[in-house]
């Protein structure tokens, strides 16, 4: 297929800081038609709790993914050659009604998914979560998820509204969206609310685990988790220690470096993944773009995998 | 009065970067019992368009307060010694539901007005002028509103939204809480949506007015127009130029400078002003306090109109 | 013209958060085939003797600029709707290779000139302005050159290079693409390397001149010089204090602020502009985008005038 | 005792962006009495020998403290309900004579302990530690001190100072305050006056051990030095690389991770810790507030430690 | 006189941002032997009552100075080829102790007046004014005070302490170092303690003045106050606008513009200024070193006008 | 030879943040005739793809090494004792013509080498290092190079040029200058244009081998491929993960701890380590000095090295 895909413009040609900002200088998605893979932004944080700001992440990661380049050494895959990857722009929705805006993203991805097999979405809030899942759901039945957070975001209502950035799983859970057996939160830390938060069914590997038990092992029990089944990836910017990601609405201090995270990412090649999201970055609280490259990786890691093999 | 009044913590015995960050440093209103003007924050921005973040302004603004003294040599007033004022804490609004947190708003500042005579608010985006209107109107009928703006906020709705940032004097003129034939706009540039968004019935002192005929000028047509009305003042501090106040949600440039905007509030002593508000001061944007600082003398200023003559 | 010119993307639908950053949200050039006037970005800073950076000054500026809106009370025109607005993308051009950038920046400028009248450049550094003038003086021959400055920009070299940042203007006198005592400096200041830096020939408004005289002086002494020749605007953004405009190369105390350069570049409603370049935009001294929405504002003020009267 | 601890603020009713703001939201002491533990600020910084600052630290770590939830995952501890914690708010000590300010502290601290049996302290500088030292002593002879830091905070004099933030740890040593034998040092690196700088007595972790033998085995020397002693805790934030803690007075490259400390700190579950400080938080130099958020993440896991098991 | 004179490094050589960082790239005074002006540092913050970190200032301001150019227009002159200027590097004192840092100040400056007949002194906080003025005593009597400020430093203690940056003019009067009948205070605003904290004897030009009755207005009266006494130039910082010098520690908003200061500076050309200092940038909490530019400037006109007329 | 060394300012008499900013605040290498080791500026950053701003990596770096001390506790050396250190300024170079910088870096260094037996260069960009080579060449043949960086820098050419920094070690290869059987880059990670790029000759110890297989083990590849070859050790600061140095011009996720870098440059005590560089430090990314403190202390652990034993 790849000789009728369309990469990313030229870097000899034109630098990298030049041209409009699409997610790692991708054509668009009116410019190819169909794509195996559209990378869509959704600027919608009307569900945080704390410090608000995530609608500007989707223009802050592509301005940030400028500098990724085409080839990835670690998986050797092409993946803008294996597969038309595409920036298939922002799904705009309603930012004071909470209800609308997720029958907005919903009816979004779904219409996306049509043109465009895997959708990696750039958030916006974790509230953006629970319609994409559902629009996975309609496509592969529960998936399992591989939830990269802080927290576990499985609260139930919060001011009596049951979709914010921390209950997307809690209604995921309970609409049967998620194979929860196959399903684990890595990088949880920090205190909750109550016990009751930590959450049933789910598995976790906390930060400390890692810490104490290195990166191989959690590695090993996330895929011995996962098994065989498609996965759902769902990456929280602040799965990462605030030192690396700064620009995030309710960081917490003891977490996984962009390593870690970038080599767990890897360890899913060969995995089914069936569609992503990153969310929670806040430009406003960012430096010098790091959380935003990092979110910009994260991003190029999962396309990757999504990529499947050389080409 | 002075005898029984408790003004801010002594800054001889206290340094002014020590103890809790109340406005001002003056005493919480639970520590005074009543007072003639209390300072209240009401920490919500869900109305925003563009950035949001203001829900941080009133910490911020009590932070960047500190520095404040008792005297104020311009209106030769001490205003914390003249009357009793407080720190009456924030009004905790849900950020998930505009017209719940309009309604708590409303509740929390008619409760307070039985406690404090006259509010100066913190916001909190412009949305919170709406039910802080209503409560003004419930005592005072209409009023003259000195509003100080880069933009009109006479939108109709938003998103389909009533209850915004955008809207409060819409609103507010259609309920009949204004007398607009005795309020003004002060600070409006910028590019509007349409020519009709320049609204009826106000008055508006552009900022290419103050540039062209000065000050000076500026400051007789507003006192003409307020008359002897009762006044409430809005405060954006986006009618500040950039320069002066980076801390915002909507910056435009071309505004007001500080220098500006306090001689025009010093201009209304002898006037009645019955409340104010201060709003959109977004601390993620803001830069070493200086908007914080900005918005704090405002509330000084006005609180200096509002003690009246010497003591 | 009206019924056929697409105009930026709405508001009411799309946040104006959301979405590719287009300058004022407005279509790209292959979007529409012709266009009245096109803003484009040329992403070239070798050309800097200080601080460099202003490469990112386009991707900058679209992003500020997000929050433009279609009306501008100020001159009572809606620019996009007069006249057929594009955002043509940027100009690509060698980092490494001074002569060669000017040569692709001139072919450049050249090429678009046939698919719009009238270009509005967004730099970049100073040292585009010279391919410009000359593919305007293709056009129009010699033509008034209206200079917004700190710096007069007429040294002869800079370490042997004879296109630099600072030398633009001596290039384009020598090669008489100028109508020189119809061109004006606005905005000079600062300390100079001798007193033969002060030029000949051009008439300089000195920032001491509008502190001393006011600005209608020195719209007076601005408006009589340009005469009715054809103009070219050329905004350093480094002409407003740094206060103003943190975020540019060779920042200079004493600035004009933005509200004065607004207002003098509104003067010139009815004279003929036939392009403009706004330059020394360098984000990485840039905070909540103060000088990026300066820019932007700079920008819709000459595009409104160029766009002429109401539709 | 539960039935008679007030708690943190509700943040369920009240955002945790809203109200005053305390350490994690606790009431402050003079609203329950009695207390079990207090957190109070020292904002002092006059004994700094580099960046000043840390004066704002308090105000900085309890706006940093807001997202504190009541419920410790990691040691099954809800300290907040297991024991009465408050925030003590700040000892009020002068900025132009240090001998005056540590009498002050030490006269404030022991006032405090009558009413508090634990204090957890935020610096201020480290020549806090030991005025603390000699309240501790008066209660506990001798204790084994735990010291996290860059720097051993040894010296004798500087500037012919005998108490400044590089010296506490000589001063109480020779003045008896510590148990030498049961004390050790974490977190050590950078270079040094002399080698003599290195210190008698004490047991030190440097950073390097840290990064070839583990994490695992810092904490078991940790834990067989400390023995079973009481314990102060000392912690000056840049143990933490610049990295996690950029907001500090004399950051050195090489540090601890956040989770580093965190886990070290954890590890002190069921030890009798008497009091702690946390200090040289510099606000100005913070970004994003990760240095604040990593203190307050380090007094909430001290506050974990001294309230005991789960309630 | 300039055929022996070295002036800044050729910049058409070393690039402005390369080599040392002297003020205005000039000799050091080792270099050159004697000088008729002497830039030097006064690194001392240890007397400030709120933000420290002015000690950072002398680096700060030599930093952004390498933008000066050696000819200055607005006054004809060529400061650095008129006169020997040089940098005699700092004066060091011990932050610990202010009675002797005091000291070592006046010994260091009167030490270096012996080889520089005017010094222009970069702080450090305020408090170095008093020492800095005895030694001017020494050579001149009372002298003029021109003092460019916020506050009035009038206060007579703070803490107990008669030696800080709140007290130096006070302690001046009360030393016979002034002329007070020939003294203004330019800039003064903000709240006071007391109506007693105006001062005696002082003429002050308040912002307010400046603001309603115009520049020249606020030149005329200070030239009148002075006279043909010959003047010491005193200028904190803190004179400025917040958006102006941002990177200050006591910062008032409603300043002067960075433009009006220097307009004000260049007045004084003719006058007789002695010695001047620049106090109070505190680089922590500047931006794009705008603080340290306008300081460096005001270092600039300071300069030139002590070197008199062209030559 | 210690009698007759000049050390740095002594931090007991001249507090730190006093007097110029020399590297470590060593003598300039005027005032010692000749030295051992010679800490050199190269303020050049024409050579880069993305974010400049190198040029002001030199000033930075030496602001920020104020806070080295004279001993080195992990490697129990004293360098500024057992060698003459000197700061011997900046090589200055034409930021227009990258060809004849190179020359100009090439002259300088070599003459620079007949007064200093090595070099410590602070860059700058990484075009710097081919020139460097070159006259490493010349005295010692083919050298190991030891290559820190997240890239590998051996592109042929970009836009046409063969100097950038992006193809030092191309040239360098292509040139004879390195012994590539002894040669090893550290730290690659991030995506590259082609597979190709990988290089061939050079070892490759990539974040991941660090991540995965610990630091141990890379120190030990490491120091077998070395063997006992003079070693020019290169180290591009962008090694270090965003966190930990924001300040640089192409950042990529995923990279080292500045603990980790320290560690591995001890391990190189008793190699000859003929020369260094320290690269791409660009201070308009950088926050709170964090970048140029870890640039500074990766300098000071290279000159300990140098400096041999123990004195």
């Amino acid at each position: 297929m790849t000789g009728d895909i369309i990469g990313p413009v030229d870097a000899t040609v034109v630098p990298r800081y030049a041209g409009l900002a699409t997610f790692a200088r991708l054509p668009v998605l009116e410019q190819v038609g169909r794509a195996d893979i559209a990378v869509v932004g959704i600027p919608f944080d009307s569900g945080v709790s704390y410090r608000p700001g995530a609608r500007f992440g989707p223009a802050h990661v592509r301005q940030a993914s400028r500098l990724l380049r085409p080839y990835n050494p670690a998986l050797d895959v092409s993946p803008f050659a294996a597969r038309q990857v595409v920036d298939a722009g922002d799904i705009a929705c309603n930012p004071f009604d909470i209800a609308e805006a997720v029958g907005q993203i919903q009816a979004g991805a779904r219409r996306l998914n049509e043109e465009a097999m895997k959708l990696v979405s750039i958030g916006g809030d974790h509230t953006i979560a629970l319609p994409l899942l559902r629009v996975i759901h309609e496509r592969h039945g529960p998936v399992a998820l591989l939830h990269f957070d802080a927290h576990l975001d499985t609260w139930d209502t919060y001011f009596g509204a049951p979709y914010t950035h921390g209950t997307p799983f809690r209604r995921a859970t309970e609409e049967g969206l998620l194979d929860l057996a196959r399903s684990v939160h890595v990088g949880i830390r920090g205190p909750l609310y109550t016990s009751e938060d930590l959450g049933d069914g789910f598995l976790a590997v906390h930060c400390t685990d890692i810490e104490l038990h290195g990166l191989a092992t959690a590695i090993e029990r996330m895929l011995e988790r996962l098994g065989d089944r498609p996965v759902y990836v769902s990456v929280d910017i602040d799965v990462l220690d605030p030192a690396h990601a700064p620009g995030t609405g309710t960081p917490e201090a003891g977490g996984m470096t962009s390593r870690e995270l970038l080599t767990m990412l890897r360890a899913l090649a060969g995995h089914q993944v069936v569609s992503a999201d990153i969310v929670e970055v806040a430009p406003a609280y960012d430096h010098a773009e790091i959380t935003g490259i990092a979110a910009a990786h994260v991003a190029y890691e999962l396309i990757s995998v999504m990529s499947g093999g050389k080409t």
